[in-house]
């Protein structure tokens, strides 16, 4: 067992305990395609999230990370972030548009992270109730192990009732 | 053997016998996580491309295909036309940025076709020569089997000398 352990395993009010955990189970066996790339969610609260992917496997022809798999990472944020805030027996949610700016190779392990407001998930939240659907944009920013920016995305997620 | 040859294995000069293949296995070698994904190059010459994903082993929780597949097959497509296009031995490529947006679920295998006229690539071989590096952008639409557009992107793509 870790001496110090993580927020995560504290599990406060804001950071429940093994959320990140139970993200990428729920990947693991409804999304294969994307956890067999590497993609892990690591901290995971509402209004905030971040996620690695390795280098290992994941290896284009100039010795850099696949293009795919950081597009990936990015992409799995705003499902994490979903999953975070929303009660997954009520809503479901697909990313509608995607884009993502590489900046350099990613030569490491990758991480990246996304954050949403507390303004922007009150009213997320409210127009789910409200009329059964809403949107959100997620920036995320991909980072080497020097924290290198390697690469930006800029998504725009649909929420809607099931 | 197939009895009504294409015209990839006829052997056009325009379009090469094995040309796909031979992308196939490069990126099988070079790109194993892109080659994992099922992503195929199956139609290739100067100025078009057309690549093929499989909805086996690429399901999301929704029962179609997984956001990152689709996305690579788009992203695909540009490395294929540069293997079309320049030679191996004195230039590389990396995609600069890509966006993707996703128009209707994939609930099949999904083809994508893009191209380049030919004014474009007699200005990028060009550019290439004279200056070392030349961009060419890319827009593909990805279909179902039934035709239907399930995704488009439009992809930035960078060539440099080695």
């Amino acid at each position: 067992m870790p001496t110090d352990p993580s927020p995560d395993m504290t599990g406060t009010e804001a950071n429940p305990p093994g959320l990140a955990s139970s993200v990428n189970a729920l990947f693991e066996s409804r999304i294969p395609a994307m956890h067999r790339l590497g993609i892990r969610i690591v901290e995971l609260r509402e209004g905030f999230v971040a996620g690695t992917a390795p280098i290992a496997d994941n290896l284009n022809y100039q010795g850099s990370m696949y293009a795919g798999t950081l597009f990936g990472l990015g992409e799995a944020l705003g499902g994490g972030l979903f999953v975070a805030t929303f009660d997954l027996r009520r809503f479901t949610a697909t990313v509608k548009d995607m884009q993502i700016r590489y900046r350099r190779p990613a030569m490491t392990d990758v991480r990246a992270e996304a954050s949403l407001d507390a303004s922007t998930i009150a009213r997320i939240k409210r127009e789910a109730e409200e009329s059964g659907k809403t949107e959100f944009v997620l920036d995320a920013e991909l980072t080497d192990t020097e924290g290198v920016v390697v690469a930006i995305t800029h998504g725009t997620y649909q929420v809607r009732a099931l």
